[in-house]
């Protein structure tokens, strides 16, 4: 399969956008909803902040105080045995493994562009952390348009857990939060762009503590607020690429074969790449078919290195006739784009039986 | 707090319940759903079954195959380092702590009383584990009586994970499955039993991997089949008898001054009590008062002792005038059952401010 990247690529890197925040650096500049509104091509960004830090031994955590309503930071001894910072992203608790803090805050601004290839960047953000569930930012936007209104869900990552939230807007200069559609943990929801047989469906990825893996299930609901009736639909393949989490990555697109789901898929050392399920057109939460090989992998210099290397992560993609373009954030820090044949892909994957 | 225990307790042990399944042995009969129908107290009993086994060296996992719709037992051996079996409950893989199996099946059968001390039990169950995400077994009932119909939402084990699923019965002689409404990992589910301000609302208990504890939330609804609008309502209290994991228990009661629910609290050491949280009439996210102690905890023998030991776990209880029926679970074993005055706990909590 071809896979034509952009020359400007990244298009957009944390050097090109200025913080938000007096004191921070911008260290992410990536996994961006994608968007057609008047004509432009909207990237929601999620932009990622962290305090300036000149003391080695120090590490840094920002968080969203709910009642001051303004950032604040903690300063952890990175010697201290209680934490591991292993992890660049995250400060865990050495004890359990589990994160207690993020070194970085994260927010989203939208990117504007008439030609797909060349950004302006909003300076003020369009989704800003804003309560308790959102106490250690936004992450990872994904926007679906129904008619003339556009659903943007977002991972809400707080001390209470990550979840997935949404809010709507209907003109990318002023969003209205709709509450967390997901509890904790869950991430990586898409809504289906219509309804189907009289329901609206969104894929999502639970991430259970006692047992199971991060898979890729499917909910349906009434009005995008409230979901249930949850299933498993897509797992973990052992020794492929996807056998360490996988998760819904692009809005799905309609073709007439089913439903293209570009999901990503990590092996178990963290190497994200995208592929590609197709569902039912009638049924979504049945399997048509699933791509053997990624559809799109690390392999450009700029998708290898970087804060989080070797990954590739698509929020979003637009499609024109046969060509998908494809944004994808790449190792954490940048944004970047790649062109491919709808076509292509759909002949690509193999029948599920 | 004056606590009156049933002279009967244990009101039903694994010695008067046949088992369902052909080589199996009840192992306990617990954590059972509450309501009242026909004038009959219903208890709708978790049973625990496990295959007999004689060899000490193995440890037998039942599951229930979805598409042969039978019973399956998988046999591990108890000393290959690849299993941790050290939780009587479960077998655990080593490496990750997750667990892989549980070494008994759970289904859900129906008991019958005129007084609400002496119980009959149905032959046939009410649920039974019936697909792919019920593969573990069904736990732990509730049942919210709404108008005519009776809503029962159970922990619905697999493995991908434990989520709350829903069904609904009108005579308590076949019920009729909803889906899953709280997808893993969540459990701890229940109903409330009217809408409040227009919305449904439950309480649910979800249990994330990357951070959070297992504490209890808030969501509402519109039909009880998809839920929305996720909220952290109450979190452990360091220290204190629930300082471990907590989970909400019985249906919410309306009284006057709130609903009152009564919630379990477990200890970092596992110790299981009761405790009770009073929330806002109108506006049931707002917490008005929390009891310091436990209003019931682990004190008889049979309360201390068990599969499972020093549990108390209560999934509902009945009302009359001023008194409080909770019927528990005790020690993943037996059935019991308390009386104790509303009023004394409604005075024994305290304000939250």
């Amino acid at each position: 399969m071809k896979v034509r990247r952009y020359d400007e690529n990244p298009l957009i890197s944390p050097r090109d956008v200025p913080p938000f925040h007096k004191g921070f650096e911008v260290i992410g500049v990536f996994n961006a909803g994608v968007a057609i509104f008047r004509n432009e091509t909207i990237l929601l960004l999620r932009i990622a902040e962290r305090p300036k830090n000149e003391d080695q031994d120090i590490v840094k955590a920002p968080f969203f105080n709910p009642k001051t309503k303004k950032i604040e930071i903690v300063c952890l001894n990175k010697n201290d045995p209680h934490y591991d910072s292993s992890d660049p992203r995250v400060i865990k608790e050495a004890s359990c493994g589990r994160f207690i803090y993020l070194t970085s805050i994260s927010y989203c601004r939208v990117a504007r562009s008439r030609d797909g290839h060349h950004f302006t960047v909003d300076d003020q953000p369009l989704l800003y952390p804003s309560n308790q569930l959102e106490m250690f930012g936004i992450e990872d936007p994904r926007i679906t348009q129904i008619n003339e209104k556009y659903f943007i869900n977002f991972s809400a990552v707080s001390p209470w857990g990550v979840g997935d939230s949404l809010a709507t807007t209907v003109d990318f200069m002023s969003a209205h939060r709709q509450g967390m559609i997901f509890a904790p943990e869950n991430k990586d929801v898409v809504i289906f762009p219509e309804k189907i047989n009289g329901k609206y469906f969104a894929l999502h990825r639970p991430v259970p503590r006692s047992n199971g893996s991060p898979e890729i299930w499917i909910a349906e609901s009434d009005n995008l607020l409230y979901w249930g009736n949850h299933k498993c639909l897509i797992g973990l393949r052992k020794g492929m690429w996807d056998d360490g989490r996988i998760g819904a990555g692009a809005v799905p697109i309609k073709t007439e074969k089913g439903w293209l789901e570009f999901y990503h898929g990590a092996s178990q050392d963290d190497r994200y790449c995208m592929g590609a399920v197709l569902l039912d057109l009638n049924h979504p939460d049945q399997v048509v078919a699933r791509s053997e090989q990624p559809v799109l992998q690390p392999e450009m210099p700029y998708e290898k290195d970087g804060f989080f290397g070797n990954v590739v992560f698509s929020c979003g993609a637009i499609v024109e006739e046969d060509t998908v373009k494809m944004y994808y954030g790449i190792s954490d820090t940048s944004i970047a784009c790649a062109e491919f044949s709808l076509n292509e892909v759909l002949d690509s994957l193999t029948t599920c039986t």
